[in-house]
């Protein structure tokens, strides 16, 4: 597909998880794939989280750019 | 809702108005609403303006990032 | 039209063209438009390429944020 | 005092306000003053929000950082 | 004047102001504008302020960057 | 709470684990606890790491921000 | 040259052209010249443009910073 | 060894992996070993990931630079 | 090959050119073949020029940063 | 030490002195040791200075990141 | 003063000196005293240097922000 | 030399010192000239230390970017 005129869109998605930065971002994906055309690619821009009410991360709050191919 | 897998989406509004960056800010909001899903937060990425025929500041132009909540 | 208040909304869009960092812009601005509002400014954010098996450059990747005025 | 040998020290304080950028900045440099020496300056570092129910900006959370000087 | 060859100078301008950042960003603008020519638009750079003896914000600096056509 | 005037403070602190970034962030946030009041969510700045004699990672360091809610 | 004391000042100057990134960058250096003293380098800072009412870049827009040196 | 002139060189690797952040990280230092010299430390300086045919995360790719003492 | 470990390294090169930008993108690839391994991808960091007596563009200076895959 | 769980604070200060900018970093140094654990290392964050009635440089000042280790 | 409108202009000057990162920032400033009003404060924006035939370092390129006041 | 087509590479060194910031930056060229082609320039990236037992700053670790001509 290299070499050809085409273009992309990127959005910013934000996924939550209790358990990990990489089930965040997975979240997210597998999420975004519902709304949006075929995913190709992701850049993590952003890593935060909740800390709860006993003092432990209760959640990871990635925020991602999902990145896929707009037809012509 | 802390706890749960959820996504949110960013996007990136400008909003202009002629009194102060609050009112930018608002018009920002107010105006995505009609379009976007129950919005959440907003972070500030840029503040510039226009400068009048008068040399006067005419409008505040903020752009902001507006997030809300995906249904998964 | 300044001094009214008013939102522009701002996308990210990737162009690729195998020419030059102007024909990826115009690429993305050009394909952008079949789906969204009329188009207002761009600002480039990032210049990647694709290098091919010959070792020369095969395309030029050009992320820009366009902006485009929402009705309110 | 310009040209002796001090220290100051920064730290980083959001204020929250329902009402401007600037109530939030007073909000946190008025509180700070509680808990901190002397305080000389504040740098605007992050202006984020919160949006309500009703879609309209809740309130305003501007992070500072704000520097004392320590005494030696 | 969209699409002729023409240049722009932006010069960077603190200003000062008791009351809010918007005031301290007219008063920029109004002071820069006896010394340039035709003031176009600006960007604001950095928020930043002195809190006074009493420990209240005594004013806000705004670093401003200032842009204006040259004649050619 | 949304809506009430109040301040938070962030610290920075270093979170070391031997076997993810995400033990990193929890070492971080749960010896934290110990010092600091009820802490309320973290933004991670920095991922660095030791690689030891046998040429293997042989710790995370994570740098986060804390923040938490300051009594006015 | 190297080895002596010298100075050198930046100045910020947008370019603007139709036809491509090096027409505007080069538009700025030309017409700079007829204000600056003699012109040592340039730095890239900025690439943006506007789009005309047939959807198409209707002008690039770059922002650089010229060198040059002055007199002691 | 502390206190004794010396330098490091760093480089930039991209470690690839299918599972986690921190295998990718591992996967980088352990195939850098074979080229470098004794490495030091890492620094994380991007995560990215590409997305599979079948809208999940097909692989983690983590930018880190690698630091290693040079003979002097 | 998307799925499989592996690793890349990115290294800075600078590539000049009298004629435009996308010429020293080109040189900088081009040269760079001879030493290195396979190129994969580039990507711009910074763009410069010189310029000449006769205070025209003399040349542009582009770096780039241009990735290869390692063998394992 | 290097693979043991364990948490380190930074915090940021800002050393002024006449003579140097080194001299501004142990000013820093030296006085932060007062009031914290034993200090590990510094990152110099800023470097700024005043300039006197006379024109020259009258001060250095220096904000720099101190981090310590603190007892889990 | 604190308290009253008023603005201040930052320039961009490189100073170069052969001996010190010091020297080459009191180069600029007392350079840049004979052509601007009363200078108040600097910041250091970039430290950079020439390697001569030698391999040594042949002088210290350090651009600092000046700022003045500038008459109302 | 300039406007002829050529290449730099640039590498990341990092030069320790007892004493002081231009003696880390003049370690790192020395020792750097012994493996690598004819040194052209320096950019500062990065300036720490250690601080030693005796809660003094033991050594400053001055990370820089070295250019140097790549024969095409």
């Amino acid at each position: 597909m290299y070499g050809e005129d085409r273009i992309y869109k990127k959005v910013e998605i934000i996924g939550v998880s209790r358990t990990s930065i990489e089930a965040a971002v997975e979240t997210a994906v597998t999420k975004a794939r519902a709304s949006l055309d075929k995913l190709s690619w992701f850049e993590v821009k952003e890593i935060r989280g909740h800390i709860g009410e006993d003092g432990k991360v209760a959640e990871y709050q990635v925020a991602i750019k999902v990145a896929f191919q707009l037809k012509g």
